[in-house]
């Protein structure tokens, strides 16, 4: 329990994130620490470049994230080329940061390696046609790509992941020569922050929405989900957006008309080789 | 080009990350960067605990984490009875760092709460039933989990990655008392390593095999795979292993004979309500 008013940055920051203006940091604090809680998708870049060693240190941060049973199941498609950046931007929703950021990470699941070592030996790759397999070649992009954003945002650059990726994945495949048993999970921009950017750290649901001890209490989410509800227009407010939290999780999920052709990813793993059975 | 022998940290880090005795490290560096470039799985603990507040610093980096759409698909369950760890354990493939850990957690891809929403709203969540709310699912959870594990080990805790928390899914869920719409992603022990252990730096393939620029380059993979069996033989040989990464790829995805219970996930995901269509 506090003794005084001191507002430490810790508590500045963990205050933010929950937006919650009561709250306060009790557990230990660092630069890695700091630096994560301080996340904010950055869509608007400045100029200056992302350049090769710094890439490569990325990577290798990337390369240093856990991997299920060593299978290294990922890889990452590094596009700075101009005339690319546009193509996938028509490829991706149109978001204009695609083209605007020095760099596009494209980020695989991939067992085409596994199948060249498959191939060279002789023997099937059956267990590749499982959603086990999906899953994992998805998890080893994803704690690859973190790893990628987090040292990018301890070096003062920032990012955005881009999930529209997926929305049209076999034209994504085409623009970027993807061998059979890979699939474009999602693609991060990474770039220098614009410093005029306006966009703030989002809220998140408060902690104990999501975090469960020992067995998973689903009694308490629904107040929970109010509270983050007023925390978020909170925060639209400042951003001049009116779509509640609510109304967008709904307007998501509720049927196929707003995943832009996300609806037919399985019909494209189908086709790429990794067909999710 | 360096123009003297000195070797610096980043270096070692490197040389270790890739078992290349000549790599060098050309890119920025920091606390962050190189907590991650030193990642190792621990599977050996000390004594010691997890307290609450250091829990919630975690989970708080976590919650951190880029989320698809702002939906926060996901949740995780902390467990630290010692009876609930010794049950996950058996439904994990017997892997004593389970019990031994002082809290696992259990991360799942999480469409409960939108479902909530969905049923406060009297609308239908039908695009929770695709592969592409399942893969968002998966990508929060470990987009989440990566950050809980790279603040812990910037604290220096340790933890391991838990596939087998696929292994019997079905039971994790009734041990868990996970609502529809859930799953088990994986599990994350966590916990202080033990000095005594042994468990090094796991060497990665080389960052030419996983990064590409402007298009896939499949061209030059098969030479660098032979590179990456040599660097993980010298590895192994440290550790008394005597499989190569050649055969353990393979044993793992040639057929389903060593998947423990994975290649029934399917079936599993649509009992769970997030059928992957």
């Amino acid at each position: 329990m506090p003794t005084d008013d001191t507002v430490s940055p810790a508590d500045h920051a963990l205050r933010a994130r929950y937006g919650d203006q009561d709250a306060r940091w009790r557990g230990p604090w660092n630069d890695t620490i700091a630096t994560m809680i301080a996340h904010r998708s950055v869509r608007r870049f400045a100029e200056g470049d992302v350049d090769d060693d710094t890439l490569s240190a990325l990577i290798a941060a990337a390369q240093s994230a856990s991997t299920s049973s060593n299978l290294q199941s990922w890889s990452v498609v590094a596009v700075r080329d101009g005339e690319r950046k546009r193509q996938l931007r028509e490829l991706a929703a149109d978001q204009s940061f695609i083209e605007q950021a020095p760099v596009v990470l494209v980020w695989l699941a991939d067992f085409s390696r596994a199948q060249q070592l498959a191939d060279a030996a002789g023997v099937p790759l059956a267990a590749a046609e499982l959603v086990e397999s999906t899953i994992v070649g998805v998890v080893d992009a994803a704690l690859a790509a973190q790893n990628a954003l987090v040292a990018a945002e301890s070096l003062g650059l920032g990012g955005v992941y881009i999930g529209a990726m997926r929305n049209r994945p076999d034209e994504v495949a085409e623009l970027l020569g993807l061998p059979a048993r890979t699939f474009a999970v999602f693609g991060l921009a990474v770039g220098h922050p614009d410093p005029a950017d306006r966009a703030g750290v989002k809220p998140r649901l408060p902690q104990a929405a999501v975090l469960h001890h020992e067995r998973y209490d689903a009694s308490r989410v629904g107040a929970l989900l109010d509270t983050h509800e007023q925390a978020q227009d909170a925060y639209n407010a400042t951003q001049g957006r009116h779509v509640s939290w609510r109304q967008a999780v709904l307007r998501r999920l509720s049927d196929y008309s707003n995943l832009s052709g996300r609806e037919r990813l399985r019909s494209s793993l189908e086709r790429r080789g990794l067909p999710s059975r």
